[in-house]
């Protein structure tokens, strides 16, 4: 259950970052090792390892059968096509998310395999502008995506015995937690009334705390043992 | 009430395009040719300017000082504080978003005159975690933030004539517009509840239709008139 950093440039050191910094376990790749000293500088116990991520070998050695995820963020665009493609051939149930600098490799990347792509270049450029025009949205983003405090975004599936049930036998009452949105077959419906059925598989957006979040999990759980 | 975007790399090229997708006017600069000869290839309508945007004649040359904002969007750190003192110092009224690539000089730049950072590299390891770990709250912010569907959120400052009166004053009724949070002397509230007292100068975050956008705003001109 941990996650392989393959390219550990700037993006890489990042991701890194976070993922320690939310406790979650990573090993880093690079096949350049001024790369990987940079980053142990600042994070003397990060596991690491020296080798090209393309190889399947360095990505067997970096556990890739029992990973959570692989985050292809080399510098180099055919690098994380090749690294999606091999990761997903070693482990079919790994999650990979990908790096593109350009987005006309978006979609060769995503038929290698990968499951996510992002494009650091395409995301700065909309919060650049986002950031010009519409300053406060940026902000209140910002707050939406951080984990420092106690109310945050989170998504909450609904389980198929509560199919064509209203929203408002989960959260009726419960004021530490709004829906947003409802994700139905890959459409988001904003500001669903109370009375919308919900259909298994369906995506709650809910704005809640822990709290408010745990009484939701309780209520599914009850449902599930019914 | 143009905007002038600094560097037109690739981070750059994504901002003047969605500048001109949103039907805003800009004019870019960059010092290097071919940067400028890469965008208009698909822009040929684009205005630019070649030359170094750290020169003074240069943003004079492309109006900043009836300019509504300037994008320091060059490659290098340095260039863009110089860039945001520069174009602070000849209309301190202009709106400057500037491009930091390390984050330790983030400050210096906001010292240097910019009114935004973003980091590129920092907003898109945070984005590559959250790919991996919360996969649906990505595609729901991006939703948020895209500007061709009918709801996404706004921000609306309250008039200091409404400050005491409750959110509901707003609101009531308008289901086409839910305050997601207030933000009050730089701190956000989330989920704030109806009877909620608002102050001259907060800012809510609504999601809302253009239609419960304009039922705000008519209603926010009501009480400046009164
Ligand atoms: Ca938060
Ligand atoms: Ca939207």
């Amino acid at each position: 259950d941990h996650y392989i950093i393959c390219g550990i440039g700037r993006v890489g050191s990042n991701v890194a970052h976070e993922l320690s910094a939310t406790g979650r376990r990573c090993v880093i790749l690079d096949e350049a090792m001024q790369n990987i000293d940079n980053y142990l500088d600042k994070h003397p116990e990060q596991l690491f390892l020296h080798g090209d991520a393309t190889d399947n070998d360095l990505l067997i050695a970096a556990g890739i059968h029992r990973a959570k995820g692989v985050f292809a963020v080399a510098a180099d665009d055919s690098k994380n096509l090749v690294i999606s493609l091999s990761a997903k051939q070693l482990n079919p149930t790994v999650r990979v998310v990908a790096r593109c600098h350009d987005v006309k490799n978006v979609e060769k990347t995503r038929r290698a395999g990968a499951d996510e792509i992002v494009s650091p270049d395409f995301t700065g450029g909309l919060r650049l502008v986002s950031a010009m025009v519409r300053p406060q949205v940026v902000s209140f983003l910002d707050e939406m995506l951080k984990s420092d405090d106690n109310l945050r975004m989170e998504e909450i599936t609904i389980p198929s015995a509560l199919s064509g049930k209203p929203l408002a036998v989960l959260y009726h009452g419960n004021k530490d937690c709004v829906v947003l949105a409802v994700k139905h077959l890959g459409h988001w419906q904003f500001n669903p009334p109370a009375q919308h059925p919900v259909q298994g598989g369906d995506v709650l957006m809910v704005m809640t705390t822990p709290q408010g979040r745990s009484r939701v999990e309780e209520l599914l759980a009850g449902v599930s043992n019914d």
